[in-house]
C-alpha cells in the first residue's frame, strides 16, 4: 500500500482530534458553561497539576532520545516554557496561580499528594511512551497541541464569565498557552509529515495520537467519576477539604 | 524509628487489604448478586482479560531482575499456572471459556481490542512498577493475593446463583486459582516480612501494597463509568456489540 499524500494524511490527523479529542467531553461543558462547584474546580486543578508536571519530564525523555542537536535545540523551549527560569517557575508556577485563586494551598497541590490513582496512571503512560516508542510516535502523541488553542480559548472566556476566581493572574496559564502552542504545534507538525513517509509509518503516527487523546480523556473520565457522577472517590484521592488555604477553611466555616 | 514487630507488620500490610481491595468496590457487589446485564457482564470479561494477559508479563519482568536461582525456582509456578502448557494454556485459557461461556468470541477478547484505555493504564502501570522498583517492592504488591480467596469464592458463589453462563468450566479460572493462590501468596508473605527489616523498607512495601490496590480499584471505577454509572464509554472502547459469537448475534437478533 502506498503512503497517503502530505494533505491525506494531515486530514487525517485533525479528524482524529475532531473525533476524540478532550474538547467533546462533558467535565469540559460543565467547566466551561459555569456548572463546576468549587470542589469539582479544585479537584480539576489538583488532577491536572499532575499532568503539567510530568510534561516537561516527557520532553526530557524525548531529549534524552535525540541524536539530532537541531532537534534537541528546537524541543528544549517546551521544557523551558514549563519550568520556566530559577526562581521564577514558567507554566507550572503559573498553574500553582491558578491553584491558589480557587483557593488551595499551593504546596498541597505541588506534593501530588491527593491525586486520583487513575490520572497517575494515564499520565505515566505518556512518560513512558514517549520513553520508549520511535521518536516519530513519540512527537506524533504531542499533536494534541494542534486542537489546543481552541479549548484554552473556550476556557479563558467561559471561566471568566462564570467564576469569581477568574482573572489575568489566575488564568496566565492559558494565556501564555496561546502565544507557546501554536509554535511548538507548528515544528511537530511539518516534522510528523516530513518523516512519516509510508503508510506504515503514517499508521503508527495516527495510532500515536489516538493513545494521547486517551490519555487525555482517561483523565476526565476519572474527574468525572470521582467528583461529579456517579461522585465516587477512590480510596485515598483528594476528599474535598484536604489542602486549602487558612483563608478559605475560615470561610468554609 | 524503630522497624515494626513482624507481626505489627503482617497487621498493618492485612488493614490496607480491609480498607483499599477491590472487594469493597460497588461493581462487584452487583456483579455478585447478579445486578449486571450481559452487556456488563461481557465488559468485565474484556477488561479482565487485559489484566490476565499481563500478569506472565509481570512475573516474568520479576524474574529478569532475580538473581537468586531460588527466588526464580520459586516464582516461575505463577508463569505457569497463567499460560500453562504448549497446546494447553492454563489461567489464560480458562480465562477464554468464561469468555465463550458469556456469549464473546474468545479471539476478540484475546485481541484487546475494545479493553478501556484506563484498563490500559493501570495495569500497564503495574507491569512498569514490577520492572522498574526494587525487588521487595515488586513482590510486596503482589500481595493483593491474601485478600483474593475471599472474593474468588464469593464470585463462584454469586455467579452460581445468579447467572445462567455461571457452571463448572466457565468458572474453571477462578475454582482454580482458590487452589494456586494460596501456595503463592504463602511465599510472597513470609520472603516480604523477612526482607521489610527496616521501617524504611517497610513503608516502602506498605505504599507498595496500596499501589497496587489502586491498580485494581481503578480498572472497577473505569468499568463503572463507561458502563453502569454514568455509563460513557470512552471513544473506541467496546461498544456493547462487537466481538460476539455468531450464535450469541442471532440469539440477540
Amino acid at each position: 500500500m502506498n503512503a497517503q499524500s502530505r494533505d491525506e494524511f494531515e486530514q487525517r490527523l485533525r479528524q482524529i482530534g475532531a473525533e476524540r479529542y478532550h474538547d467533546k467531553h462533558p467535565f469540559h461543558h460543565l467547566l466551561h458553561g459555569g456548572g463546576c462547584t468549587p470542589i469539582q474546580v479544585r479537584a480539576w486543578v489538583i488532577n491536572r497539576f499532575y499532568y503539567q508536571s510530568r510534561i516537561p519530564m516527557k520532553d526530557a525523555a524525548f531529549l534524552s532520545r535525540c541524536e539530532s542537536a537541531d532537534l534537541r535545540r528546537a524541543w528544549r523551549s517546551r521544557i523551558e516554557d514549563h519550568d520556566g527560569k530559577v526562581g521564577e517557575g514558567g507554566g507550572i508556577r503559573r498553574w500553582l496561580k491558578l491553584a491558589e485563586a480557587v483557593g488551595l494551598d499551593p504546596a498541597y497541590v505541588e506534593s501530588c499528594d491527593g491525586v486520583l490513582p487513575a490520572t497517575r496512571f494515564a499520565v505515566d503512560a505518556y512518560v513512558s511512551f514517549v520513553r520508549e516508542k520511535p521518536l516519530l510516535e513519540a512527537m506524533a502523541a504531542s499533536l494534541t497541541e494542534l486542537f489546543a488553542p481552541k479549548i484554552h480559548a473556550n476556557r479563558i472566556e467561559g471561566l471568566l464569565a462564570n467564576y469569581d476566581f477568574a482573572n489575568e493572574t489566575s488564568l496566565s496559564y492559558f494565556k501564555q498557552r496561546l502565544k507557546e502552542a501554536p509554535k511548538d504545534v507548528a515544528f511537530g507538525l511539518q516534522w510528523v509529515l516530513d518523516h512519516a513517509d509510508t503508510l506504515e509509518k503514517q499508521n503508527a503516527a495516527a495510532a500515536a495520537l489516538i493513545f494521547k487523546t486517551d490519555v487525555l480523556w482517561s483523565q476526565l473520565d476519572a474527574l468525572h467519576s470521582a467528583y461529579v457522577e456517579p461522585g465516587r472517590i477512590p480510596p485515598g484521592a483528594w476528599n474535598g477539604t484536604a489542602g486549602m488555604l487558612r483563608s478559605e477553611e475560615k470561610g468554609a466555616a
